[in-house]
């Protein structure tokens, strides 16, 4: 955790009582205590420094002060095949981590459809993941998670839309062209799930523009074919 | 698993049995039966295919052809500082997937003592990891791992004569140049712990002529810098 966030619902004339969990993490590994600074954010809004005021029952108050702007992020939208739910949890922070802002979680044919039945997908559940991801990486916009269960409209019809006027790349081992480096437009990325897409899957994104490229003769777990990806494409 | 390995001890007169694990797998999962074939893989040398002659008391008995060579790979040397315990096994994974064949994992002043007595550390369990990443990426050759718990005799000494004639990187946040992308020569990267390098442990890797590089504003996770760095070198 390199900054502490906050949900601003929780703040009051600039003080807010950390939960417990993080209290515990606060004193007994940061090994912070009274008097002391930590770096803050408040989740969509600026980041700053908290005093620890009190610490009394095991929960540390905090007096706040944020003027400071999140970091740019990269402008980049992801759309991920539902990943494995036993991987779910480390690839939201991992993107959230990267500055990933919009992903689409989508069905395909080798998504299995137990994986929409986790209790990973409630709101909380994600949330937590890319908190976990911002509070990793210092920064304090909450990246958009958007839930397509249904493949063919999601690609006919949201996609195209969304899609406009980005760089459009899907991921696809048998792809001729290699993926890009440090691209410079705005970007939409598909990535697809363990198994990969079918040839129908693959055609369907080739039929509104999205170019497959590969990236390289290995084919990588998506956890590591995601920041493989976007570490290759990003323009830092 | 994408090809299976197999250790070539066990291969007698072009025949295999597999383990019990691995036979589970191959017969519930992938669901193949007496007759099918399978991709596999002889560690440290070709790639072919496996017939399925037998599938008694559960043990699944191959006829194996393998001539195909395992694929080239970067020419890429790793220095890590030895992650925790917690995420050794992903992260070996990781990077044995994506082609990395020689890893040097470093102490560093906040590597916790610790994490040099976990049981991951035995040859049997990094092995374990390597291989499930090369299953991952159908590959062959297994990573070479060095462990080098003392981190000033390893950089003054060992360091500067291994990385001769290679690119020399060290990722550091504060780093005024960014990290370049798909670099022709063949590397030697450093990547630190979770907490950073102290200035004193920079100045050694600059001193023999390292370069440090950043990978934009965001501190990312030693599981997510790998494949990130990774992905933004590579020349495919």
């Amino acid at each position: 955790m390199n900054i502490l966030l906050i949900d601003p619902i929780n703040i009051n004339n600039n003080r807010t009582v950390i939960c417990e969990t993080k209290s515990w993490h606060i004193l007994n590994i940061l090994k912070l205590k009274k008097g002391d600074k930590i770096r803050v954010g408040i989740i969509n809004g600026k980041m700053g420094t908290g005093k620890i005021l009190s610490t009394a029952t095991g929960r540390v108050t905090l007096e706040i002060e944020c003027s400071i702007k999140a970091p740019s992020h990269p402008e980049i939208q992801l759309i991920l095949a539902m990943p494995r739910p036993k991987v779910l949890r480390r690839i939201l922070k991992s993107i959230s981590s990267a500055g990933i802002k919009s992903i689409y979680l989508i069905n395909c044919l080798k998504v299995e459809k137990s994986y929409w039945q986790t209790p990973l997908l409630t709101q909380a559940n994600i949330n937590e993941a890319l908190i976990s991801g911002l509070e990793q990486s210092v920064d304090t916009i909450l990246p958009k998670i958007n839930l397509r269960t249904l493949f063919k409209p999601f690609v006919e019809d949201e996609l195209s839309r969304i899609s406009q006027s980005t760089k459009k790349l899907i991921a696809h081992p048998d792809a001729k062209n290699s993926c890009p480096t440090s691209v410079k437009n705005s970007m939409t990325i598909v990535i697809g799930p363990e198994g990969g897409f079918s040839e129908y899957e693959v055609t369907k994104f080739e039929e509104i523009d999205f170019m497959s490229v590969n990236i390289g003769q290995r084919i990588l777990s998506v956890e590591t074919a995601v920041p493989y990806i976007l570490g290759r494409v990003a323009r830092i």
